[in-house]
């Protein structure tokens, strides 16, 4: 790989969203080279999509010396499978409501490049363990919290997919079992998700401060506006009812931890997203719930880190870290 | 591997029990051609356990044709750590209760082959993969219900063992949390264990025959000495009451599964050990569960199985199987 490396020093990364789909041109270091974006919506087919891209990508391509300096594409998608490099039924992208789209495919051979794609919290580990904090670990779990909760394993070096592409959905394991758990957007009740991601937080906002008195900087909002960053910005003005909060959090997290651990012993635990920039107000309580509920054999050997590429581009170096793991 | 395995047709296996050490040699087919046993107890000191086991074995490898027909052997061991080849504070085993013992080392040297040593639940696991109903699949989760919950989770065709060896401790998963979980043998509360291991099935045959008043064969028995095998024998004579001890326990099992395919996205679940026995009486509750509980993108895709190697010779040819394994 050096010498291609030496010929082939770049790979291009896509974080394809709902709104916008972003184009970065990455080296071997994580440092992007050059950088485009144009909107996802707007294409009734596909194939108008994918040409409205390549149209785009021409112009950093040229920048950074032409095609035959990109050694791979990585896409990060939602519900983006690996093994097919399809999209299969994206509710938020008009072209890939109804079916599987084989955009990898189609990169392919419009790029003449190899292509790869996964989903964005998958893209967010391989990004990680090839420019982030998980640099030389071989068995670690990113956790993205956002919008959802996502996740991306990995195991002996390698991101664990499953069977069928789908692996690593540690956002929907059953945290409240029965009725008392929370309604989440997969149909289901009880899921992490419906705890932890921002939605879960704001909701957390809205029950404690029903159930009490308490005086809070959150009061003074509109209860059914409060959202995850209001609670952020209260806790980091000390705010104790939104630190409560935090702790609720961390500690669901902290014991959904616990359970992974029991699974593939990870070495890391590494947290992404929005919220992590609160930082100790949510890392510790997360580690503290994790020690307390860890099988022994496991007890303080975890680490619990914060994403290093956290940031505007840290999805597009995600989805670009792909591009690097294609054999 | 073809032709060495043509020049070394066997493996062996040790089934390293707190009660028995069974000894195995064992073909690529899973038949085993000689067999053997020492008691696990008796010897103060493991150099000791170690030349008795050596001189058990040392007459069925002459049955085989010497040691020059033997490619390597593999054990599966209680607290057995694969990537040290050690047992490490084994409550049960005298000349390992206090510390760390270099058990693969001292069996390579003394039979100058390739020793390799897991727990048994992944030494069942690589079992089902090699001679058993998982052969040619390569993500798979095999669950032994025994004494206690144990699992061994393939991913990628590799056994899970995290970066500690001792990744998949599944049955110390939490299915209940808080004051109402029960007590499990780890320390801890609400484990898969404390309710689906032989005791836990016990324990809840007690619990459904305090709170009600119904009619059941269990009634015949002194309730602190029913054990799992009654509640099988009642359920097998038709007992509706032992039979909703199973719904109980496999709603458990098959709730746990759910969880279990958001990590691995396994293709098959492989359920070993003595509850199995009592065939669709437990596996149709947790096809149910799984199917209720499990997302969306899961349902219907994963098969449920009994194990292949299930009898009395499972654990030695489990062990065996490592010994396959080995570069």
């Amino acid at each position: 790989m050096e010498q291609q490396n030496a010929i082939k020093p770049y790979v291009i990364g896509l974080d394809l969203g709902g709104t916008n789909s972003v184009f970065g041109i990455v080296d071997a270091r994580g440092e992007i080279k050059a950088t485009t974006a144009i909107k996802t919506g707007g294409y009734e087919k596909v194939e108008d999509y994918v040409a409205a891209c390549v149209d785009a990508l021409q112009v950093i391509i040229e920048q950074v010396g032409g095609i035959d300096k990109i050694k791979a594409m990585g896409i990060g998608a939602p519900n983006g499978n690996y093994y097919k490099g399809t999209i299969e039924f994206a509710p938020n992208l008009p072209w890939a409501h109804h079916g599987v789209v084989p955009l990898a495919d189609m990169f392919s051979k419009a790029l003449g490049i190899p292509v790869a794609l996964t989903n964005d919290a998958n893209a967010a580990a391989i990004g990680e363990m090839v420019y982030g904090v998980a640099r030389g670990m071989k068995n670690f779990i990113v956790i993205t919290l956002g919008t959802g909760v996502g996740s991306g394993i990995v195991v002996n070096g390698q991101l664990l997919y499953g069977h069928d592409g789908f692996a690593g959905e540690l956002g929907h394991v059953t945290m409240v079992r029965g009725e008392e758990g929370r309604p989440c957007g997969c149909g289901r009740t009880g899921c992490l998700e419906a705890y932890c991601s921002a939605t879960g937080v704001a909701r957390t906002a809205r029950e404690i401060l029903a159930k009490t008195n308490r005086e809070s900087l959150l009061r003074e909002l509109d209860p059914e506006k409060i959202t995850s960053l209001d609670v952020s910005i209260a806790a980091g003005k000390g705010d104790e009812l939104a630190k409560e909060i935090y702790d609720f959090t961390g500690k669901m997290l902290g014991e959904a931890c616990a359970d992974f651990a029991a699974f593939s012993s990870p070495e890391a635990f590494i947290f992404f997203g929005g919220m992590v920039k609160a930082g100790e107000l949510i890392m510790k309580p997360i580690r503290e719930a994790y020690e307390a509920h860890v099988l022994k054999i496991f007890k303080n050997k975890a680490q619990f880190l914060v994403s290093g590429l956290d940031g505007a581009s840290a999805a597009v170096l995600g989805a670009s870290a792909i591009g690097w793991e294609i054999q």
